[in-house]
């Protein structure tokens, strides 16, 4: 994991400023704000290894009890992240992208 | 699987006419018919019910080489079903539909 | 949950007496010992089943961080509990085992 | 894929002499025969890595209608391939090597 992973890590789990949102954005540069939510889409090589990838983020957000906003058709998977009880984005939420980051590096893309 | 679900598996792959839909739903009443497309919600008891329920769907999608549109957050998962090839929702669609809800009979539901 | 699952969820994290282990069993008869493991054999109705459920399991045991020997072919999925770092079965295993039982529920067998 | 992998692919589905089987394992060097089945053992980072690749060949298996025998202790995997219908070790065992292997390129191990 790079230095912002790391970051994100240890950071308190709290709403995120537009400064640090801004931040993150710049370390996490696949990701970008819509309605709200951080968000990334990806289109896989097929469907069984956009699904394997969805398998890898279910456990990632189990073991961090922080779920994202799963879409899927065929080889593309979007992921929409947000922390409703926090009223926005949080540092659970950069953290959690940072490890989809790294899931996503295992696959080629289209 | 019912008699509908027969119906539709021998069926050849073509698009549906509106009286053949609405025949269709009467068979399925838990989907609808939303922006063209065939949709279902779930609403299960955890996050991993809902994602071993759509590590089933994933399964029955690659066997019938027909994806759906497959969303999810936390326990819920909706799913929408068309037939782009050929413009609108076909026997194909009520076939995974029957399939799908023959998977969701296995778990309790919120 | 039953009575029975209700008790290992209360019990303390230790290595099991003959006699508990004999309770155990008696309480989840589908469960038996073989070579000083917690065994339980499964025969699926198809593949797509068989892991789907191991994918039910899977989640399980990370939320427990108490992880299943899994053995699969086509249909058939064997699972042997044991707990290592307290030398046998302890009342993890049985933990496990009652959600192990509740998963299997959903699903039709052979 | 590889040559050998392109090779499989076109072969016709039958049990391999000796010399074809020893030429196979020269091109897929992490298998190796125990009693009369090709096998190969993967360790991984953390169970999620494991159980997402078995997600990925399970996937795989379906698609082909061949089906390994799967072995999974935490961030182990085991995998058998044999082809019982023809009594021995097949072209498709080979083919479905290959494509495992392809999967396992995306894992680092330990």
């Amino acid at each position: 994991m790079n230095d912002a992973g790391i970051l994100w890590n240890m950071s308190e789990r709290r709403k995120l400023t537009g400064d640090e949102i801004n931040n993150g954005l710049s370390a996490h540069p696949q990701w970008k704000i819509e309605e709200g939510k951080l968000c990334r889409s990806l289109n896989f090589m097929s469907f069984p290894d956009a699904f394997s990838f969805m398998t890898s983020i279910a456990f990632e957000a189990e073991r961090m009890n922080h779920h994202p906003e799963l879409s899927n058709v065929y080889s593309k998977v979007r992921i929409a992240l947000v922390t409703h009880d926090l009223g926005g984005i949080s540092s659970l939420d950069f953290e959690l992208a940072a490890r989809i980051d790294e899931a996503a590096l295992r696959y080629r893309m289209r």
